[in-house]
Parts: structure tokens; C-alpha cells; sequence
């Protein structure tokens, strides 16, 4: 069998009769969180007055109800509700076209007068991506938390591998999770990366090239055993700290960049912090760096973020399974973009714009990528799927940022100097 | 039934018994090319004097014989050749382990004194990659050439789409081929590009996304009818020639480069010129451009070299199926090394070094791509497959520069400042 | 970063010095579960008397202890291992080669007398497959249970889509979890289904073919809907209850199995019953029909079955998402093959075995089944790898049983006829 | 670039003027393919005589043309043809909408006045697909050919690998051309096997498993050689010839059948005959055996068949890369299916039909098979999208006949006594 379709009130306008004060009516103005109880997925619906009545949206879609001796009526799309109003919270009765009766309740969105920011000191960390999880702190969309990230091994600062620097078992622990007020299934999370630093000046990294991306032949005729490596990261480079004679002199410019941010994938699904999908994860993208901002799609009311494996330096791929793994300092501000229905995770730099699909081949994946980029285009710079063609055949870039199995990943950029071309 | 396996002669030296006179021994000394009536496969044998004897090479494996009267007797393997020579001709027999003879041939390489260069002014085209056509020039190791080529359509410099202008019927027409003397299977033709140019002001290009890079309700949801659209290229930079008012400022920098360049698959073997493969073809990456060096595997004698598809600009992957599609100036070296058996394009620019896989799907692509790196690091760089690895994990990019179907690809990228690190 | 290797203790024989009383050794005797306080995976450990010592096998390797004064010691490749046995529990101190010291504990595995036999009533439903839910029933290995399943939409016995019959929430919800006492992660699960069974006589279906099957214009030029279908099963055939004039006379014979069937996927993640993986799942296939015997490979402490999803009927692939979806009637016994660390489920029939690959593509899922098959005609017929290409090139068959994404599946499946010519 | 549209001439039916004898007009009355001459794709057109004046059809088209004084004229979606008729041959100007003028003729279609038998003795094979290869014969849909086929390493009837046995070199040695009068690019070429036997008591196989469907730890652990082995054929079954212990009484029923079956695939292109494609080839599929008829979409006049490569046995996949490999005697007979338009081959026996996708991967031949037999389906029974996959969900098989890189395919296959259900 296959996914049970998002449920999507049809909502309909319909005449209004009954007049009541305005004051009154003014006590429903705000953002909701509908309810049905036979129902596990909320629904965000803004209550509003116009003139005499109350107004209301979902999903974009207007509709208006009677109040009447404090009881608020409308009607959607064959649906009759009916609820009460008490200390920020409705409740009520829902009529189907079949006459069937289903209890609901609302409660209002209220978030904190300013932006708050929060210090948050891990002390145990997350293996598994769970809205089961206890949530590390809960925000508000607007705040912003300073924290840390243990490397994928679990050790945190201080000296390479000491004893008392493994934190938590390894396996790819996150930070987190992060739980978001007033984000429902089909929002976006954005996640904007203030600070994504090197806080210890070592990494480690495996030192075998996944079989994965090698042919028949090759992997025959190689021996491989798969150790890690330790590298030294001074002065913005990182070196072997052991190195051959080979790469005695061998450096690379250090790149921090988060390995893992993901939000829970839905339905109570949880993958472990290894995995990835369309809810992101163990993403591997080196673009989500300092300076950039990740729209996840939400699944699950309150989103649980996981943030995590820093990475030092990484190639295309990450093609030896284990990337320069190190722990880290970040600074993140959190923000909500409401009923967008993705299923593709976007990274935003100062520099470009990504769509990343996640598949279980390149193929698939590149197919997840593009088709994402192309509604973008089009929702955002208000091209025809002509014009998008046009700036595709001219101007994107893929990245293969992760070939480690299951799920793989392919990502289309296109440059924000490109994107300034476009009259909008 | 699979792939008849390459008849490769196992060589032992062998004592030597008769002597000859040194300068009736100077007349073998130099490379020549081996062929037994009964099989296709030519081979390369270098002669030597070395005192009294001729002694030769074959695959970097030595062997010496005996000059008697005339007649040069040498074994290999159990096989014993006997032959005469006459103008710089060796004709003989030879019997092989079971006591069944067949006659050989050998002819002597005899490049000019010094390399040459041809002017070319294509007459005539070619939609397929074939070694029964006749060679446009037949060159040497060595040897440069200039000429153009026309766009994928056919049209050559002047206005767009003039009726004059249109040279050939459209199909990818490529330029050549080129006859490479001296060239036998399993050698690498090198083709360095020393100009890249676009030779008129405007280009072509399709103006709709292929579709096997879309999911199936992008597909769905759109009319798509697929036009060509014209491009000016002017002070460095392509606009559309009647833009849209979304993109009336869009321009994007020209970076000409050849779309196709290939060699002949081998055994006769005949593709499109829209087809890519092993031996190269409609490759469509970026990084054929001028001040490139395309290394391309040679599976018939003479390579047969074929040039075109020049690309004004194009984004990863060709997504239009059409990038901005021009006829070019083209000026060219070719050169040869010797047995190097590879089954994969490689692309070497003043920047990087990179392998092209070419498959049938990006998840066999990305495996020929790497597994190709490897080998390069490992046979030009010295490294061991661990030091491969650690360096795969650090510094590789991958690039898709051909979505088309049937055959796709991926290639693996390492930039020369890396590489120059490396102690050899 | 990548998948933490399977700790493996590395066992060595070691001389013995104390003896002890064989009554009093006598007690030690039995299957054990070791547990290390800091690490999640218990080991089974079997320990042995013999003359008068306690030995040990982990994983086929033996070992040797010593007891004195009622403590055991033994040494396993350089860890000592020091614990006092209370009541079928030992307790103790291990002790690394660093010198580092953990806790352990160790239980008795007590299984029944005989076998039983249980009949479970399904009151609720599971849509996600986890390891925290509470077990419908705990079994041994052995055990019998006679059960019930829903159909994927959770409607059970009764009239078509009749309100009272839907007894939980759609989403594929399947019946269990059943905890099999002494299984650890390593272990194969074997499920024998003695009955599958229609319990009613309706069915429902999609009527639209998974776009992932079909090519671009194909899926353009067709509008397609998605509804569900009703069909009626009869006298062994399925018939559509409200035929279209077409197919007024189209009717299949009856094959029903189970879509689903499951194992949890270890260290805490927790899919979808939707999906499909290693630990078997959404399957799909065909074979897993009455008189079936189905492993799974375990990956957590009590393995956690969950069954359901019947289909009356389904093609190949379930092309329409949802086959012919019913309620159904169960009979199983399970066992375990202890520590066979396989990574593919296999379903072997009274007429064949099959290995089942599942993955992200075909052309990975084929790997795995293949792969797969050529261990188990080695493992269990003794055949070289030589003797399995024979039996591959001439006598296997490959199934396709599901390819609704993100996971799909090749089988590859030899006859039983087959086998039987194979000397052992 | 991308493939050139198929040049459709749209034709529209025009006003007549002129009136001709109607004797003269017979002359007319007939097919006829078109050649302009500036371009390389014939097309057929049938004329007619209509009381008084010369009707055409051209892909189900009509149009009207006048004779006046020798001179047939008629106008064509905006072409004027002019032409003149001599001894079963027209030729005469077209005038396209510009005014540009370019030459035209037709001949007649003459097939002979009732089928023939042909008997070809084949003296030489092909180991390329090309319409540049002289045919073995011409013959006319309707004919019948006896011939025979060498196995792919060229051996004829005789001893196992006899020296006077192989009549032509190895590499997939095929029988063949057959040159088919009037068969033109987008008809089908309909080939009924009347018979597929074997006519020598031995085959050889690989014994070796293909390194593609292996996963990386397999390949990594076996020493695969790579030799022949041979089965010796007799009383309706294959046996190992020098059997190991363990298969000393294996044996497996013969199930003859071609493992080669092709056309050539277009614009000149020449694939080697171990390749495969939309246009046949290597197919290695099971279903292609006596009393099967093989549909392949015609690429050039002619279509140019080739046939060989028998397998006397062979599991899917063909996983030792030669199944087993024998020599043949074929009866068939051919038939033509005008204007089809299609790029998938089809396979229909006794029992069922079957479209079969080739690809450069499993997921991708899955598409082109699914979508063909759905568009079959619609066209030949008359169902409706929905009807489709109401069939589709209950009564397709897939098989996978071929993993040979680097062209592997998926038939997808359905019985015909599900098909005779259906109402039309």
C-alpha cells in the first residue's frame, strides 16, 4: 500500500448572518492550531476580524463564521464546526457531510514578544532522529541558541582521542533536539548558521575509498582494511599528523561545515543520525557552512532539530565514509516558512542557492534535485518552466555531496550573481 | 557471450646461439608493427641491437633473437618467429605451440623528421564515428592542426540560420576524421587544445529541461513543447537574442568549449556522433577547452579522430539537450603513449586532472569515474590506495557534465595545486 | 561518517590450572546471554563442561575457564572475564588489555519444555515497527501462534469498507510486535506460515501504475486519478465487483500472501511499516504465501515480528501500490539460526529458496539477492564458487517483486528440483 | 544535441480540379515510397484511384492529387509535388513553403505474387550490425528462410571445439543479413520462428558470475578465473561434460532458444552483435524460442535482420556471461507491421506477450518495458489507463533476461489466458 494523501480541507466561502461586537470577535484574532481528535495531524488555521464577523484562512483559502451567544459556526467545504472560546484555547464539535460528529479544540500561537537567544551545554547526545526524544530546549521561531557538537565518533574537545574526551558512545551523535513552537507538518524550518566553528585541533578520518564507488576490478585488487587517520588542523589547513612520505607535505584549506542538521521525517519514523532524506540528515554537504541557511521540510508538529559531525574538510562524496570528523561550536537562528509542502531539503549561502536531492541511486537523486530547483525558479523569481530551462542550460552546477549508501545525494546550485539577472 | 579477452603474447627471453654482423643488425632497430594474417589486432614491437643480437620489447617485456643468413628467429611463449626483412618490411611465419603456422607481417614506424602543421578546411561531415570514412589528414605524433567545425545543427559562420550558412545536415556533425599514424589499440591519444574559439556571434539552444532529470509530477504538470532559441554572443558574454521580460538583463560569460571529441570505439563498431562512450564522443564537459589536453583510450589503429559540437557556454549536465550550440576555430596537437589499456576519457586542464566516466547510469558512472582517479594517482602519482584514499577524502570534486541518455556521466576532478603537493 | 563494526570477540584457548568439583561446574552449564554494561549488544555464549572445567564457544570458538572458590575466570583475547553465578545469573568484572575495568552480567537461556501454541486477538495495530512497543505476546523459539490481520487501510472482516469494520487507522498497520525470547542481534529469524488465508471476500486496489515505472511521455499524456477499486473474492478468483465492459469478464485465481512481514532494524530506528529494508517490511512478494518459510535477519534483542498487509492477488511489482488488499487469517511458528550475520531476508517455499535484495535501485537491490544466493548454494549445498556460476547460468530465476520507492526488490530464486541434484 | 525530429509531413486534404481517364489513373494505384532527395528517410505513400481522381494516404492520411496531361500534381500540408510516371517509377519537383525547389521520386512496392521458401547456407558471419554488410538475402514479408547459426565463439556442428569445426572467429558470429523489400524506418519487422533447434549433442559456458550483480565483499573474497566449460546436450537435457563431485548428476532441460535476434538501429549506426538496444540484439531472453514471433521497430529500409547466438540453456540474467553456447538450425518467417513507431522490441509465443526494456540500467528498462506493454494494452485490447493498471496490478511478470553490461533489460510479460478475458 502506499502514503495516505496529506488531508486538505477544501474550504469554501459561505454567507454570513449573525452580527456580534467587535470586542468580542477581536478575541479570536490570531494564529490557530486546529485539532481533530481522531486525527494525529494538525492544522494551522489564522483567525482574523473583518468588520462584523470572523475570518479565516487555511492554506490561503478564506472562509468566515457566525458568533452567537459565544459560540463561533462556520462552515468548510461541507464541514459545519462549532467551538467555544476559553483562556486562549476553542473547543468544539465537527459535523462531516455524514452527519458523523468529531470532537476538536484550538490553540492559539503565542510567541515571546522579542527574539530570545539561548546558551544550550549539551550533556547527552542523539543517535536516532525521534520526536520521542526529549527536547533539548524549545524555541521559538525568531531565537537563536549558541551550543556544540561532539564529532561523529563522540569525542569532544581536548587531546586526540583521550579517554576523557569521549562524551557519548560513537555512531554519529547530534546535538539536540531542538524542538520548534508553532512548526506543522508542511512548514519549512530555516536554520540559519551564524557560527559553524573548529573548537579543537585535531579531526580524524578513514582512510579507505568506499567500495561503492569503485569498479569490480579495482576492489579485487586491493587490499583494504579501513583504519582512521588522525589530522592536525592549524593555521587553516589541515595536515596529516602521521603523514607518508608521500604526503609528508600534503595540506588542504580547512572548510568547516555541519555534516548533519535534520528535522524528524514524520509519522513517528526514526531513521538514525547516519541516514538521510527528504527530512535531511546526515546530509554531508560541505555548503552548509558559516553563513548559510537549510530550509528542511517539517513532518512532525514542533519539527526536532538534530544538528552534528562537523566536518573540517571534505571532498566530494565523502568518499572515505568518515570525512575530517571533529567537534564544534555553532550559532544558529531559527525561522519558520509556513505550508510550503517540500520534500527536498535547500541550502541558501551568500553565494548561491541549492536544492539537494536524496535517493536511494544518483539517478533518482538528481531527478529530486532538479525538479525542486525548477519550482523554485518558478515560485521565487517568477519564471515560466521555459525560462528556468533557459538559466539550467546555461548556468547550474551539480555537486555530488554524499555517495555513502543507502541514501545518496545530488545537488543543483545556481549562483546568486546569476540570480540578480533575473527581473522578478 | 562476453568480450573476446585482448590476445596479449606472454614473452621469455631465451638464450642466444647465432651471431650476425652489427650493421646488418642496425637495419631492425626501431618500433614496429606486428601483424598475424589471422587476427585483427596489430601490435607494437620495439627492436633493439644490443651487441651482437636483436633484442626486443613487446608490452615493456624484452625477448632476443637470432639473425642467421637473413633470417631473424626469435621465441615467445612457445611461439617461434622466423622473418626477412626487405624496405623496411618484415614478412614471415610463425608457428605456434601446436605446430600450426601462420604467416606475419611487420611494418616499420617512420615518423616525419619533425612535427608539422596542417590547415584543414572541412569539406564534408560526420553524424557517425566510423574508421571506414576517409580520413580527412592522415598526421603524426606530433603534428598540429587547424580547422573548424561547424554546430550541432549543421550551420557554419554568417547569420543565424541563414540558408547559406547551414553546410551540412544537422545530427551533431563533427570535423576529421583524423588518421593518427602509429596509433594501435590500446594506446592513449592525447589532443591538446590550443585554441578554443568561437569563430560567429550567435548560438542556438533548446528551451526545454530533458525529462529524464525530472520527477513525474514536474513532467505532468507542464506543457512542454521543446523550441530552439537564439543567443548573441557578444563582448564576452551570451544573451538571449529576444529575451523574455523575466531575463530582458540575464547574460551569462562565454566559456567556449568542444562538445564532442572522440576516437572510434574499436572492432568496427559505428555510434552516432550524439552517442558518447569509453573512446569519448559527445562528452559535453566544460573542461574541453582551450589550453585542454583530452587523453582518449585508442581501440583501432589510426585512432580516428573526430572534433565538434562546439558549446558558447553550457550549464552542467546539458540539461536542454541543446547547450548554446556554434561552429569554433580550432587549433590542435595530437599526441600518443604507448599500451596504457585504459577504458576511461581523461581531461587535463593548466587547473586539474580529471576522469570521465561514461555509463549508462550516474551510479556505473561515478564507479569508472573513481575507480579511473585512483589508478592515476596510484600509476602517475605514486600513492598507495590508502594514500588515494586519504586524498579522495579531501580534495575531489565531481562534476556531471551529460545527462543525455543513453549514456550519461560523471567525472572526478583534482585540482593541480593539490596535486602539487604530493612528494614523488 | 560510517556504520559502527560488529564487535567481535576474538577467542583464545588458554591453559587451565584450578580445579574445581563437576557438581559445582555443573551449574554453569547452558546457553548465555553476556552482557557488557557499556556496550547495547548482548552475546550469546555457550558454556560447557567438560572433564573439570567450565568451557565456553562464542561464535564456534571455544575457550576454557577456571573456578575457585566460586568465582569463574577465563581469559579471551586479552580480556579476563571474572564473575559468581546466583540463581541463573553470573555477575563480574571484565578487565581490557588497557587495564580498564567494566561490569557484566550474564543470563540463562531457559526456553520452554515443549512448544506451544498461542492465539493472539489483535486489539490495536502498528504503522511503524519499533523496538519500544509493547509485545502483543512473548515467544520461544518453537512456538506456535494463530492470528488475524487487517488490510492496509485497517479494515478488517465484514462488508466492504462497512464503518464498523475499520478497526484502526490505515497506513499498513500489521499486526504484533511478538517478542521471540533469546534472539540476538546476528540471529536469523525463521517464520513458518502454516495458514495465510482470506477471511472475508473483498478486496481493494489502486487503479493507476506507480509513475516510477513508466517513461516521460507516457506519464504526460495520460490524466491520471489514483481512486481505489473494489473487487470480490469467489470461488477462488478475484473479480472487479463493478467491472468496466472491458474487463466484464476478467477474473485471476486467488494467490494470497502477506505484503508485509517484519523484524526491527536494530540500534533503535523505527521505519514506517510502509517501507521495506534488510529486516524485511513492506515486501510484497508473492512467495511469502502458505507453507512458506520466511528469514529475516535479526538486528535487536527479541527480534519483534510484525506481520500483515494480505494481498489476495498481486502482479509482479505491485504496480498499482496497493495489490488486492485484504484482511487475513495466520498460522506460524518461529525459530532461530543462531549467529548466521546475514543481511537479506530469504523465503524458501515447498518448491524453491529465494534471496530477496532490497535497496535504493534494481540494479543494487540485484546485487544483494545475487550475492546473497551464491553464499547460501556455498554455505549450505557446498558448492565452490565455480559450481554456483554453473547452477546460476542455467537455473536461476529473477523476481521483481515491489518497486514502490524509496525501496524496491529483485529476488533471485532456485527450484527445489533443482537442488535436489546437487550432492552434498 | 539531440536526436533530429522525425520529419512528419502533415498532409491536408485539397479541392481537385482536373479530370483524368481513368486507365491512365490505374497506372497510379499502388505503394510507393518517396524519396526526396535531399533527405536520407524514405516514406511510404499509397495511392489510389477514387472515380476520377488519384487519391494518397500517407501515415493514415488521405490527400487528392490531379492528372493533367501526364503530370500528376497534388498539394501536401503546404508542399507542392509535381511528378511523372514512367515504367513504376515517378519522379518529378516539390515546392516547400519558402519556394525552394528539391527533386523527388518514388518507386513502387512489387511484392512477388505469393510467398516464398528460401534455403541460406551461411559462408560467412558478423560480428557488427550494418546495412553497409551485403545481404545474404532479399526477400519479401511473407517469405520463409531455413538456415543455421554458429555459436558466439564461431563453432559450427561437429566435436567439441574441433579445429575444422569453427568456421569464423568468435565475438558473437551472426547469420545474416536478410535485406526486407518495403520495409521502412518506423515499420516493425515481425519475425515467426517456425523452428529452434539444436543440431549438434554440446555447448560451452562461462563459469564465472558477472562482477555487476555482486556486492563489493563477494567479489572482494573469490578468486574468479574465468574459463569455458562444456555440457554435453542429449536426451532433452545439458549436463556437464567433465562434471565436479558436487554436480555430478545435475543436469537441466533443454529449452533452446536464439540469444541474438536483431535489426540494425538507424542513421548508419553500427553496434557490435554482442551489443543490444530498442532495435534487438544480444537480448538473451528465454521467450525468443520455436513458436515465438519477435517484433522489432524497423531504423532503416530493409531493417537488415540478423540471427544467432543459440543457447541450448540459460538461467535469467545470463550471469556467466555465456550461457550455454551452441550452434543452430532456425526456421522463420517474416512479416511486416507498417508505421508502428515504436522503440521497445516485442515478444509474443503461444502462451503470452511480453515488451522488453533495454537499458544502461534495471530501473530504467523497467520503464521502457512497463510503458510499452501499457501502451499495448491500450492499442491492441482497448483499455482505457485506469483498465491498464487494473491488469497490470494483478497479472504482470517481469523477467530479467540480460545483466551483460553494458545494455542490460527487463521484460515485463503477461499469459494469454489472462489477455483472453479481456472484452474488445
Amino acid at each position: 500500500m502506499f502514503t495516505r494523501p496529506l488531508l486538505v480541507l477544501l474550504l469554501l466561502a459561505f454567507p454570513l448572518s449573525t452580527i456580534a461586537q467587535s470586542d468580542e470577535l477581536d478575541a479570536f484574532v490570531g494564529d490557530w492550531v486546529f485539532r481533530i481528535n481522531s486525527d494525529p495531524t494538525p492544522q494551522r488555521v489564522a483567525l482574523l476580524v473583518k468588520e462584523d464577523s470572523v475570518r479565516g484562512r487555511v492554506y490561503g483559502t478564506p472562509f468566515s463564521g457566525v458568533l452567537d451567544t459565544g459560540m463561533l459556526t462556520f462552515d468548510v467545504g461541507g464541514y459545519t464546526w462549532a467551538g467555544t472560546l476559553s483562556e486562549n484555547r476553542l473547543t468544539g464539535q465537527l459535523i462531516d457531510p455524514d452527519g458523523d460528529t468529531f470532537a476538536w479544540s484550538a490553540d492559539r500561537y503565542q510567541p515571546p514578544a522579542a527574539p530570545r537567544t539561548f546558551v544550550h551545554e549539551p550533556t547527552n547526545y542523539h543517535r536516532l532522529l525521534s520526536s520521542r526524544a526529549e527536547p533539548a530546549l524549545r524555541i521559538f521561531p525568531g531565537d537563536t541558541v549558541r551550543t556544540t557538537t561532539v564529532d561523529a565518533a563522540g569525542w569532544s574537545t581536548g587531546g586526540y582521542r583521550e579517554r576523557g574526551n569521549r562524551v557519548t558512545e560513537g555512531g554519529n551523535p547530534l546535538t539536540g533536539p531542538f524542538y520548534i513552537e508553532g512548526t506543522l507538518p508542511g512548514d519549512v524550518l530555516a536554520v540559519s548558521l551564524q557560527r559553524v566553528r573548529l573548537n579543537r585541533n585535531w579531526a580524524y578520518s578513514g582512510d579507505a575509498v568506499m567500495s561503492n564507488v569503485l569498479d569490480a576490478s579495482y576492489i579485487r585488487d586491493r587490499e583494504v582494511e579501513g583504519n582512521l587517520v588522525q589530522w592536525t588542523l592549524e593555521d587553516g589547513f589541515a595536515r596529516l599528523t602521521e603523514p607518508t612520505t608521500a604526503l609528508a607535505d600534503y595540506k588542504v584549506a580547512l572548510t568547516p561545515f555541519l555534516g548533519s542538521i535534520a528535522v524528524v521525517p514524520g509519522d513517528g519514523v526514526t531513521p538514525s543520525s547516519r541516514d538521510s532524506g527528504p527530512y535531511g540528515g546526515n546530509m554531508e554537504y560541505a555548503e552548509i557552512r558559516e553563513g548559510a541557511t537549510v530550509y528542511l521540510p517539517v513532518s512532525e508538529e514542533g519539527a526536532y532539530l538534530y544538528l552534528g559531525d562537523g566536518h573540517a574538510v571534505q571532498g566530494d562524496g565523502e568518499l572515505t565514509g568518515d570525512a575530517l570528523e571533529t567537534s564544534m561550536e555553532l550559532l544558529f537562528t531559527v525561522d519558520v516558512q509556513r505550508y510550503r509542502f517540500r520534500s527536498v531539503p535547500r541550502v541558501e549561502t551568500p553565494e548561491s542557492i541549492a536544492s539537494v536531492g536524496i535517493a536511494g541511486s544518483l539517478d533518482l537523486a538528481i531527478q529530486e534535485a532538479t525538479s525542486d530547483m525548477a519550482r523554485w525558479l518558478e515560485s521565487d523569481y517568477g519564471l515560466s518552466s521555459t525560462e528556468t530551462a533557459l538559466v539550467f542550460g546555461t548556468a547550474v552546477e551539480y555537486d555530488i555531496p554524499d555517495v555513502v549508501r543507502p541514501w545518496v545525494s545530488v545537488a543543483i546550485k545556481i549562483s546568486k550573481s546569476v540570480l540578480a539577472q533575473i527581473n522578478q
